[in-house]
Parts: C-alpha cells; sequence; structure tokens
C-alpha cells in the first residue's frame, strides 16, 4: 500500500521569498513547481527542479492563471482556448529547465482558481486536460479526487491521480466544504493525519455532515509555506508509515538520480 | 547556392495586432517566433506555429527580454545566470507549441535588445549559447554574422547561421552601422537587394566608409512588420531567385508537411 | 438640450498602436483615457492628455482590471476592496499627467469587465465609487443608464453621468442585450444614430422584445477603433446636431483651453 | 541641529511579504513607498500610506524601474522621456492613496537603478527632477549626495535633500565605493553609527583612502528588510539622539496628524 504525498513549490518571484522548499522537499515524493504565471520566475523554476531531482522528489507542472498579484487565486473568465493554451505554455517552459537538468516531467497539476474552475466547469476542464496530452500523453494528470477535471483525464485517456487534502473536511457529496464556511479547515494536526490515513486505507472520509462519503486518495495535498508546514509535512509522513503505508510517487522510480 | 530568408513574427499581444505574418509566411523560409517576453502571447504563439507549419516554414524561438513596454529593445543589465534562465524559459514555451502541432524545432534567435547585447558581450553570448544547447544540441542559433554570440555557439558545437541585414548598411570591421547614425539604413529597394545577392554570392559587402568587408550570409533577416514589407519581401525573394540562389532554411526539409 | 458624447482612447501599449485617437478627438466631448492596467502605458497616458487638452475635449479616467493580455475584458473576482484599490491609484496616475498639462479631470468611466461587474454588483459598485469620491469628490461617475453603478455613485452624493451606447440593443429591463445574443448589435449606421436621437430627446428606447423602455441618455459611447469608427463619428455627430442637440461635455467649459 | 532617518517600505507584492513597516515606522522620520513597478501594489500602498499617517512618519513617493523581476535594481535603457513618465505616473498613483487618506506627500525618492543611473547621468536626473516639479513644484527630491540627480533638482527650483547611506564606504570624489568591491559595506553597527554621527554634525566622512571628504547628509538611508533592520534602527536613532541630533522629516510637522 502506498500513497503519492505532493506540495507547490518553486512560488518564489524575483526578490521575494516564499516556501521552505529546500527543507519540504525531504518528506514530499511529488513537487509541484510554479512557471511564472501566478508565482514563480525563470530563475526560480531552475533552482527548485535542481533542488527536487538531487532529492529524487518526482516533478509537476504547477500552471496558474496570468494573474501574479492575485497569486492565481481570484477566478477569471479564461476561455477554454486560453486555459489550454496558457497551460500549455507553461508546461512547455518547465519541461525546458527539466530536460536541461537530465529529469523527466511526470504530472500536471493546475494552480489555484484554476484548479478550483476546472473541477466544475467541464469545458475548462477537458481543455487543460488536452493540453497535458498535447504535451506528453505519457502525463499524469493531478486533479480534485472525483471532479472534472478528473472525468476530463479519463476521458482523453491520460492516467489520473485524485487529490486529497489534509486539512480540508468534506461534504456528503465528496466536494470540499468552501473555504467561506466555519468549518473548512481541519486546524487539529492529529485529526488531519487520521483523516488522510483513513482515505488512504478505506477510501472514505467523515463529512461534515456526520456521515461517510466515499473518497479516492491517490495523492495528498500539503501545504509548503509558512511556520507550521514543516511540522505537519513530518507528522503526516511518520502518520501514514506507521500504519504501513509506503510515501513514493507514482513514476518515482524514475525519478531517482544516480 | 541556397540561403535562408528568415522573419521575425506572432509580435501580437492580446487585442494588440501586429505584422502580416499570414502573407510573410508566403515569401520566407524560417520564421522567428516571439515566445511572450518582449512580444507574443500563449495563443499567438499557438496559432502562429500552425501557420508557419501549414505554410512548411521552419520555425525559430525568438526569445526577448523581460520588458513588454520597450517591446525588448530597451538594454537590461540581465546577467549571465538570467539570460541563460530566460531564454530556456521561452524557448520551451514555444516548444510545446509545436509538439503539440506536430512540428519541430529548427532554431533560436534573441530579440532586440537581448541579440545586440550578445553580439558583443561573450559572457551574455555564452549563458545564451548554452540555453541553447540545453534545451536541444541540435538546434540552430541564429546571430549576427561574425558576433560574439556566433562564437559561442561554434565552441558549444551548435550549428550556427551568420545572419545579415538586408535594409541595413556595414562597417568596415563588419558591424552594422549603428542605427543611430544618419546613413545606418538603407531606404532604397534595389540597393537592399543587390547587397544581399553579393553577399550570398560573393560574401563581401561594401562598407559605408567605401572598401568592401567580407560577411558570411546564412540567413537573411527580413521585417514583417508594416506597409511596405510585403512588397520588398517580394522583391528580395525575386531578385535572389533570379540570381539563381534558392530559398530555403537550413531544416526545411524537415518541416515541409505532407 | 445637449448631450455628450465619449470615446474610449489612450490603448495603445509600448510598440502596439491602437486606435485614431487624433482623428476621433474631433468628433467627440469627453474622453476616457487608459490607465496603464488593461492597456496604455504612461508614455501614451501623456500623450493622450495632451491631444485631449489641445482638443478641447473633457478627460476621463477609464481604469480597468490588471488583465493586459486581456484587455481587461476577462470578468476577474476581485474584492470590492481590491477594485477600491486599482481605480484609486489609476486615477491617481492619470492625474499626474492631466496636473502636469495644465489640465483638470472631469470624470471616471471604468473598463471593460470592471464596468460590467460593478454594473451588477452593487458591493463592487459602492467601492469603485468610493474611490471615485475619494480621489475627488467633484469627479463625474460615468456608468451604464441606471445601472449600480450609478446609484452607488448617487448615494455617495457624487455627480453621475447615465451612459447609452449607439451600437448595442436593449432590452425591456433596460439592460444591454448581451453581446452573445444575435441581436445584441446595431450594425445600421442610420438605426444606430435615430436610436441615440430618441434616447436623448424622448428618454425611450425600442427594446428587442418590441416594446419601449426609458433609458437616460447624459453621454453616448462611441468607439474609437476599427476603420469604421470615424465615419460613425462623423455621421452621430451630424445626425445629433441636425436636431438641434448640442454636444458637449458635462464640464466642458472649464477643460477648454486657451 | 536634526537629520532626517529615511527607509524604503510598501516593497510587499500581493501574496509576498517584505519587510518590517510596521516596526520599522517606530524610527525613522520619512518613509520612501513603492509604487508598483519594481515593488508594492495598490493594497500595499494603501496600507503603507495609513501605517505611515499613523506613526506621523513623512510619506516619499519611491518609483522604480518596470522591472519586477529584478526589484527595479538591472539598469535599463530607458531614454529621458520615458523616465519622466514612469516617474510622474508613480508620484500620481501614490499621490491618490495619500490624498485619498487626508496626507500629503513631502518627497520623491527614484529607486535602485533609476536612482544610481540618475545620480551619475544627468539628462536622466533632469527628466526625473522635471517629473517631480511637474508633479508638484513643493516636493522634496531626495538624490545621493552631490549626485547629478540633486543637481538636477536644484537647477529647477526644488527642494533637495543630500541622502547618504549609514552602511556604505565612501570615495575620495564623495561617491559610494561599488557594492562590487570587497570593502563597499560597513558590517560594524557601531562604525556605521560614528559614521553617520561624524556626517551630520561635521559634515565629513573618513574615505577607503584614509583621508576625509566633505558630504551633506540631510537625511540617512536605512534598510528595512533583513532580521538585522530593526536593532541596527535602534542603534542608529539613539546614536544620534545621545549626540543631541534631533531626528525628523523636513517637512514633519505637516505630516503629524491630530
Amino acid at each position: 500500500m502506498f500513497v503519492d504525498l505532493n506540495c507547490d513549490m518553486g512560488e518564489s518571484f524575483g526578490a521575494y521569498q516564499k516556501g521552505n522548499d529546500k527543507e519540504i522537499l525531504n518528506y514530499v515524493s511529488s513537487a509541484n513547481i510554479a512557471c511564472g504565471f501566478h508565482a514563480g520566475d525563470p530563475t526560480t523554476m531552475r533552482e527548485t527542479v535542481k533542488l527536487a531531482l538531487e532529492k529524487g522528489v518526482a516533478i509537476g507542472a504547477h500552471p496558474g492563471l496570468p494573474d501574479l498579484i492575485g497569486f492565481g487565486r481570484r477566478n477569471m473568465d479564461v476561455s477554454a482556448q486560453e486555459a489550454y493554451d496558457i497551460v500549455l505554455y507553461q508546461i512547455g517552459a518547465l519541461h525546458a529547465f527539466i530536460r536541461a537538468e537530465g529529469g523527466s516531467l511526470q504530472h500536471v497539476k493546475p494552480h489555484g482558481a484554476l484548479y478550483n474552475m476546472a473541477a466544475k466547469n467541464s469545458e475548462l476542464a477537458m481543455a487543460i486536460a488536452e493540453a497535458v496530452y498535447k504535451a506528453d500523453p505519457g502525463l499524469i494528470l493531478f486533479g480534485l479526487a472525483g471532479s472534472n477535471l478528473i472525468k476530463a483525464g479519463e476521458k482523453l485517456g491520460l492516467q489520473i491521480a485524485h487529490e486529497v487534502f489534509a486539512d480540508r473536511t468534506y461534504q456528503l457529496d465528496g466536494t470540499l466544504t468552501p473555504r467561506k464556511q466555519a468549518n473548512a479547515l481541519i486546524t487539529n494536526d492529529e485529526q488531519s493525519v487520521n483523516q488522510v490515513i483513513r482515505m488512504v486505507k478505506e477510501g472514505r472520509v467523515r463529512t461534515v455532515q456526520g456521515d461517510d462519503t466515499s473518497v479516492q486518495a491517490d495523492t495528498i495535498c500539503i501545504h509548503g509555506d509558512g511556520q507550521h508546514a514543516l511540522e505537519f509535512a513530518r507528522k503526516i509522513r511518520s502518520g501514514l508509515e506507521t500504519e504501513g503505508i509506503e510515501i513514493r510517487a507514482w513514476y518515482a522510480s524514475k525519478f531517482v538520480q544516480g
């Protein structure tokens, strides 16, 4: 039994530092690297790719909306064609750094508002999945577990990874509780770890309504920013390993150097 | 005897239209496509790649400085490392669109101030050449004939193409007359065409000082913007063909579709 | 009887030219000048301010969303606070050029998606109106006739101008027919001119449903871009004048130089 | 006897935090607020203006080059006209937030590469000084002590403030030792404080060559970023006050609220 542990990174920009990439890479098996639209810049991308390869962590592109000031978190009315174009552009840019450093690209995970919009909007989801497919049909598409993005990837024959969140609560229909609601976040570390373990082992999660719902947990998203990030990364990793759940990327063997 | 005829294109941006790409593609053998930093955007890049492939014109990346407002024409003190990073990023982004459309990338030609700085600054030239090499050692590097950029490419074992300009005058040392000088531009079409023919056939050009200098003309740059562009493209093409000089890309055979 | 005729301008950006500002200024009484977020740049702003002052045309700020690639036409989930901030920033930037040239700022008209979102979203409308008020309580706020933006301006005690469109059809509830519908645009010049004259003289417009609705026409928006723009500007101006309707800015007297 | 103590601030951008503005404002008398080109964004500008007004710290505009990724530290070949335009734009944008909050703008200090280029290039210096003058002839222009920017301000009749640096060494000709040289920075706090006290009291500084040179110290620049910033701010403030040197803005009385 195994699961992938992923984290967004490479989110620094110019003189602005963000995240603890170097440390967090000790705990995760997949790294989603920002590609310069919502965060990241060419220099940060090269450096983050190198770090991930040194640690043997699988690399994914993390394309976002062209909204640096909003960190890609504000919904924008991009057309399906525009979504295809910006995703393909960003995958290509990151891919060049990975090839230059002798690595491979494992997956693509859209960022922020693009991820959320694609979870609900099937036309947008299909455009993004097509961009991933056109970039390389062997890539794995990461999307919210059970979402339209996952369905779009499946329709195109892409490998997909259902993503779950360690620190978010779930609704009976399997969706995340919207952030605006008071009970959206799990702030107790033990509760987070237990939720994740149960999702991985049983494919079930206790919802805010009190009943269980089923959820597929191929990859778990943890956050790399903030003071608490490293401590939580350690806890979730040790919690999973104690349960005999191996943490590894879906294609990890290909990415370990040397 | 043959020569390549190249033109910058894909320089539209969002709602802003620039150039006559569709028409100019009927005359040139290589297209240098802007990659989103000094001009171009993901949608324009995809469309321009498709147009070039439809016409069987070889495609090159045309990376520029991150200066949209200045169209990449203002020198910036980027470090060699930054130059490497921005060139690799842009090549990768364009490459994704070309692969998605089933084509191949033939060459890389830096744009504007980046091109001019790399002609003189050997450290910058080497950084750019390395980015090209790391992206794909089979790429052809276009640079000002006889410049440091050409030398950097040769040092790395890249294929290089010495570029000459149809509408610019030359100095005794083989450099272009700076644009600020009154006699920098050739405004007479016949004179431009004759200069180009002589450069291709004899490897020589009459300088503003009155004596000849030698110059290698692997590829000729013409401009695609402005009212006169198409007419001049027609003239130079017919002028060269009348002299029995074939116009084709260095790797053209690979790029012709069908 | 008089009405204001306004046009968006100053929409060039760096090397990208857009519009026929110099010519269209001969026909309009108010100019809405882009402020660098969706279009325009500092140099274009200075030049456009000078042109408008030379022609005695009243100047307005035309702030947009931070979406240059989408020309400010794509809805973005900006918060009310962010809307306040970006509008105040842009008004201030334009204001500096106007003061430097010895002119005054007459009005503010949000651009594109910001204008449309503010027409419907009362919280956003209030934030924008507050930015205008804080910039200068003597400014006139231009908004879609009868919209929430107009109501927000009235609530704050701002002078407001109900804006109508020459080339758009109207719904029974006084709103514009969405652009996605086939009958959204009026392509017949005579019909456009007649609709405008009736809106000004009678305060009524024939809707696509066949019945009339009432509409207040303080200022008429015409477009400055495209081949047909100048011809239509001439027609609407002469159509209005033939009916004895004077074309002048609400504060025009203050803006005429000399 | 008094001197002004200034610090760059408002350098956060979107999700990126930078500096300790809230704390550093307890120590300085003038705040140079970034205006959105090299750092800062509309929301950060509003918040920083409010903070400065609450603390009674005089506000200055801190305009930079349009180079967010390089934090405005890379020289760019902007023309004198472009420099005028970008400085006037940025002053206007900040001015709007200050007026909206009921404050006044005291000064303008160009940032980074723009500051350094204007110290040497008299044409650029004059363009910047003209932008300041056109924005408001009552503004104070901050420039490197004895530099061309100071001379340009004097020529136009602007009030000027000669700026000195606490942590930089000086050359016999009064210029700063270039950062690339090993002895450019003073890393010993006591030495920094003593240098500043002597510059203020005697108008002299010991150069790296061993002899003194004269320097006018109207305002002292300290840095707000980094762990050591607050501690050094405390030391320099107490060092100056112990010597009976009052720390206040040149126009401080106007800016204290209430």
